[in-house]
């Protein structure tokens, strides 16, 4: 399994990843799944991936050299020269749909779904950021304000707390700390999303990022913030007042005067509702 | 979907439900998936639901009036006869296999999986409580202290919080407060969970049960309950540092000595690792 988040920000982008795969729970092993393709000062792209491993480092593999030809204006695309994060984006479908050529039969015929999902985020000079999620078929939606995130792999565990926390004008070190957080959620209730995780920073405008860390078990900062938020989401829970049946001195009572519908069967000849 | 949350305490057992279903996005209502069996002074048993609501449906009306034929003693088993909690999910499993002959094929024909899954916990006169979980083949798994929570239906984005509480030594209104904070999660990243929630708050050896409570949106406790919980979070959030990067004046910086590993990919013509 694995778990990325990728979000877009007003001040920049934040990806993280963690490096765990499994073939099965006995065959685990480190796999990095964040790639980062840079041409200083001119463009900057992050790409995560799930899914299949022998997909994904396929399709990265060759999206280095990966070229299709435009079929209005009849460039000849790369990754590499394209003028838009759009048209990028559609090397990277282009990269899946040619991998799924070459590999797509045999994985059908062992029984292996063609299984891959991609997180693909950056700018390029003479426009904004933007950000994709590619699919299996090399297809791919784009963030927009309203979303301003996307989550390959685990993602339900480390949604709710994304989902509390992200605005587009959040400060690129806070969207860092709760990405984190969502990690750690997920670190703490899948055991197949494992460390060490790799972050990436990226400032708008800069085309450029120096902000990369990889993240281990002996990092101060994630270990401090992971037990700070246990204890701290601990006492946040004991300091909400419990449930006051049927009034009591509550103000919040938890029973009011509705009785409740549920039906109580108390012997086997009475019918259900 | 569905979201239902059964807890194993040394005090009790709490019950928790939602009440939305779904056939498509279009197509949504309300049905209760809680039911309780009672025969006082004698024995408790409450009943969640999941998945296909025409099975949980079918077996909920044939429980009442299932029996079996015990293999060991020959005797004849009903819920309402039954000597253990164990029994009388046996009783139970059995009902979801008749359901199966009786409705199987035809599901099958329809393309329909004979999808069901339920929680089943309480107790009868004689032994302590007990808690199961019951599989779409009748087959079943008990709750331990080690295990203290099953979770039927969307149970991912509510089971951080619940491991991060739940221990049998917990207060029976602490863990209705959990199971309420679960839900809530749950409830904001999951359009197809809905309210209103049934609660019902077993105490042990009590036999009958008069905590039962329908939570809709006009409950005073469960309003205060989200809002405050979504606030203290965020405040939470708050209160942990930002990352420093390159160490900065922070006891817990991000970035030390120790270089990532993730490479930069410059030009189309570089080796991937």
């Amino acid at each position: 399994m694995t778990y990325c988040i990728a979000i877009k920000l007003d001040a920049g982008l934040v990806f993280l990843s963690d490096s765990r795969t499994n073939a099965g729970l006995d065959q685990i092993n480190s796999f990095r799944k964040m790639m980062i393709y840079e041409k200083t000062d001119d463009r900057f792209m992050t790409l995560l991936s799930a899914g299949n491993l022998s997909i994904s480092q396929s399709v990265r593999e060759l999206l280095q050299t990966m070229s299709i030809r435009d079929d209005t204006s009849d460039k000849v695309l790369t990754i590499w020269n394209a003028e838009s994060m759009f048209d990028a984006a559609r090397v990277l479908g282009a990269a899946v749909r040619h991998i799924y050529e070459r590999d797509g039969v045999a994985l059908k015929r062992a029984g292996v779904d063609f299984n891959v999902s991609m997180l693909f985020g950056g700018q390029i000079r003479g426009e904004s950021m933007r950000l994709f999620q590619v699919y299996s078929a090399g297809n791919f939606i784009e963030s927009t304000c309203e979303t301003p995130y996307f989550q390959i792999g685990e993602s339900k565990y480390g949604k709710p707390v994304l989902d509390r926390v992200l605005i587009p004008g959040l400060p690129l070190d806070e969207a860092a700390k709760c990405a984190l957080v969502s990690m750690d959620s997920t670190l703490k209730s899948n055991l197949s999303v494992g460390l060490p995780l790799d972050l990436a920073v990226y400032a708008a405008d800069s085309f450029n990022c120096d902000k990369v860390v990889c993240i281990d078990e002996g990092n101060p900062y994630f270990n401090m913030l992971r037990s700070n938020w246990g204890e701290r989401l601990r006492a946040v829970f004991d300091s909400i007042e419990d449930p006051q049946w049927f009034g009591g001195n509550s103000s919040v009572p938890l029973v009011m005067d509705k009785p409740s519908p549920i039906k109580k069967i108390t012997s086997p000849k009475e019918k259900l509702m």
